[in-house]
């Protein structure tokens, strides 16, 4: 097995798969150098290799587990060094248009097929990796055109086999979907945190009088910062849509506020506390 | 002491102040029978009275504890049966022009000192109070035009008896501050639960792919709609103000991404994990 990428997915990956020995020797590689030491160190690769290419010529299984923005210029550099049969799947957090992309840099004996497990944590990298962040979490995999229903049972068994709960999804409609519940959430996180920086400028200690509220957001906000450049670059319109919608209600709960309408305010916050609860119950 | 109100705030007073034994009797009160028959149950108060008045009758310290859009009729029932020389206080979310109109509902032996301990979480009620939710956190008392050095005194002395660490504001800064760093991540909140309410009505089985960063907001938009009703009202212009800051903020975002400036993206993101670091480590 090969993992181009080593850090809180990767890696995490790396140490489930050995943990429950569902891989032999597992090879590595990622652009920083520290990171593929780290790695090693942790036990969640067996081998460093000095290039993607290097790390997959002998692998059954290629996990890509960068950021998105780095997948097709990986692929390009090792589709020569893939072996025939090999099973080639990715971690990321956009589908859609890439898939196509992908596919079409690949010979026919290669089998790809792209997975998304929904796990993350606030943290990222090698450091904070964890041999049990994919436990019962919900992996989507989202087959493309050229997606072969072998791959498929291999790649179901695989994440099962580190905990997951797999289902299916079209690539598309995973774009769609994760830009609302997924991306949208982080941008609005980014922006509070961004608005809150700006405001301290003039009103410094404003942070200290954060509560609860503010600091779930920080949480969120520590993500990874290239990925989520990707990820915005990546699924660029389906976020452009998520947020005209969120500004569209964020601006209706604005009008009410500024028309002092308590009636409906207190009907919108009893609504989405309703769904809350049943979310946070299910 | 009498406590009119009994959710998550005043029942958590009333626990921890027995718990201390930092007063004798607490005499109770809230509308809600029943949520004062488990004040009584949860060892929160030692008695429910029949009404505010009744409850303040024969107390040197009454905290009112309701929504915010609840003190000045409460004040205006209760004010002929305040015994001279108490002090009344208050733990609400909204301080500045509030404070003044409260003032001049009351005669000159009526201490009156606003204070805002920065507690809270996602449940509240009566059952979700804790005599340890003050443990630590900060409490802000925001000194009116009326407020007597003595009070601060010894309101100061109250809640450093519960846990809390106190510091004084103007009531003015108080609800600027606020506006930026509680009220507007609570709409923003708010709305994003709402967006995704009305995106799942067209893609049933959307918030099931919801991960943390989703799961996160839900926990905050699980608060009380009468509580963030009551703050949206007394706190519109602050919270307008915030708003629109936040608003041209995210709007940032939407203009980097539409443009997919992959740059400016990721020097915004760092620069706010940046920030969420630091306060996380503070």
């Amino acid at each position: 097995m090969a993992l181009i990428g080593v850090g809180l997915m990767g890696g995490s990956l790396g140490l489930a798969v050995k943990r429950r020995r569902l891989a032999g020797e597992i090879v590595g590689y990622a652009p920083e150098p520290a990171a593929l030491k780290r790695a090693v160190k942790r036990g969640a690769i067996d081998r460093p290799a000095k290039s993607a290419a290097e790390a997959v010529r002998e692998a059954d299984l290629v996990v890509l587990a960068t950021p998105v923005g780095a997948f097709e210029p990986l692929v390009k550099e090792c589709v020569s060094s893939l072996k025939p049969g090999v099973l080639l799947t990715d971690v990321g957090s956009v589908k859609g248009a890439l898939i196509g992309r992908i596919e079409a840099l690949l010979p026919s004996s290669v089998n790809y097929l792209s997975a998304h497990p929904l796990a993350g944590r606030e943290q990222s990298g090698i450091d904070a990796a964890s041999a049990t962040l994919f436990d019962g979490c919900r992996c989507l995999i989202t087959p493309g055109a050229t997606s072969r229903s072998d791959a498929l049972k291999r790649l179901t068994r695989f994440w099962e086999g580190v905990g997951a709960r797999v289902s299916t999804l079209d690539p598309f409609a995973h774009d769609r979907y994760l830009a609302l519940v997924s991306h949208l959430p982080h941008l609005v996180a980014y922006a509070l945190v961004t608005c809150a920086m700006d405001a301290s400028r003039e009103a410094p200690g404003l942070l200290g009088f954060s509560a609860g509220g503010f600091r779930d957001f920080t949480r969120i906000a520590a993500s990874s910062p290239e990925m989520w450049r990707d990820i915005c670059l990546e699924n660029r319109v389906e976020i452009l849509n998520a947020l005209a919608r969120y500004q569209a209600a964020l601006d209706r709960y604005r009008r009410l506020i500024d028309a002092a309408d308590g009636a409906s305010l207190e009907q919108a916050f009893l609504d989405a506390r309703l769904v809350s609860n049943e979310l946070r119950s299910s």
